[in-house]
């Protein structure tokens, strides 16, 4: 691997978000970069919700500028500015990557989800005809959701203590699959009759937050994910990993 | 010196210009910041005459930006993007850098003259009480004329194609110093009684392109400078440096 090394004609990426401190974008794509001797950057860029749309539009309309990752909380506010929408962007109604395509227009796309699943296929978890339910049906809940619809889940039950929240994503996900391919309701924070646990929702992510709800008896058969990156081992997980029916991965919310 | 690595905590710093290839900064500032343990990162940022203000406002509200530095064709522009001006800047009309502020505000900077004027005398160049004729009154020219007189130069005649543009010039300078410290005029592009000449101008940076003026014979004693970073060696150079009369250093134009 070459050093990193930057000059007047590397392209830029960024990853836009605000808090950013906590993001690892940067270190995985100057990695990837460097690895293959691409002459491109990844670099943090701090945009506030009080200046959203200006300085992404200021962003977009650098000549060197060729992809923008985006993250909390303005993966919804960014739809506006694509010119074009992925199928999957339009189902989740929320981006994660702007990308300039060759006519200079800009791209949004939605791979939380996707990568989410594939990392979970990669770790050996099972999702083909599992009964799923899902914690959160907020912005990284709706993408998590229709990617695992895309892979096979048989039954999908959606919980959030917003239950307008929770009923909008099922009619969201009816509208888009109005025969199937899985049976997708709201139900309460429990664990009956499930295969798979998923958190999306944010909690467990502050010091001194506990389980999103109050879980007592895990299955040892039960899998059960949790999409916070921070901390490393959330309070979910770390109960399901005493319970023996533990795994955990993260969708770089 | 350890590796260049950027996270989500790196503060950015950008260079400002169009073209933006053929910068330097990034190379030189990012060296800086390894060597010197500081989580930052310099990147080009190629911005259009077209969304000037635009994209650089977009910019300057990113939470993480520190400073820019700015280059041709944005020097005069970005002026207008300064809460505060320097006195260097103010006299010049034109900034290179706009750094924040410790409230949050942007304060414009010019530098170009004062690094040129530092290369300079560490080189051995003698400029206090020299005679100096300087081609080239534009935004560069500029910053030069002002750094030269501050450093002690005893006369300095402009000349520049546009001799409007000279004559701007010497009244700009008059202006700010109404009693000296030197004389400054306009002249002829000769190169009678003078110790020192310096190309300002852009002449010289294209291909095929010959001397800034028609210069025949250089006095062994003339020293000789051109701000031209590209080519490295300038037709100017080449000519005075068969004349055993050639210095030459640059001022990050």
């Amino acid at each position: 691997m070459t050093a990193l090394t930057i000059n007047g004609s590397t392209r830029l990426y960024g990853i836009v978000g605000d808090p950013i401190a906590q993001v690892k974008t940067p270190e995985l794509m100057n990695a990837f970069f460097q690895q293959n001797g691409i002459n491109a950057v990844c670099v943090p860029l701090q945009v506030t919700a009080a200046t959203f749309e200006s300085s992404l539009r200021g962003i977009m309309a650098l000549a060197n500028v060729a992809g923008l990752v985006i993250t909390v909380p303005h993966k919804v506010r960014a739809c506006a500015l694509a010119d074009t929408l992925s199928a999957q962007a339009q189902r989740v109604g929320a981006v994660n990557v702007l990308r300039r395509d060759a006519q200079g227009g800009w791209l949004g796309d939605m791979f939380d989800g996707a990568g989410l699943v594939a990392g979970l296929q990669a770790e050996g978890f099972t999702l083909r005809g599992q009964r799923v339910k899902q914690l959160g049906a907020g912005g990284s809940g709706a993408a998590v959701a229709f990617a695992l619809l895309e892979a096979g889940v048989a039954a999908l039950t959606l919980c959030d203590p917003n239950g307008d929240a929770a009923q909008a994503l099922v009619d969201r996900i009816n509208t888009h699959y109005p025969n199937g391919p899985a049976r997708v309701s709201t139900s309460p924070a429990d664990l009956d009759g499930i295969d798979l646990l998923i958190n999306c929702s944010p909690v467990g992510m502050q010091p001194g937050e506990g389980l999103p709800a109050p879980f007592t008896a895990f299955s040892p058969a039960l899998q059960v994910v949790d999409i916070i990156m921070h901390p490393p081992e959330t309070p979910l997980i770390a109960r399901a990993r005493v319970r023996r029916a533990a795994g955990r991965l993260t969708a770089g919310r």
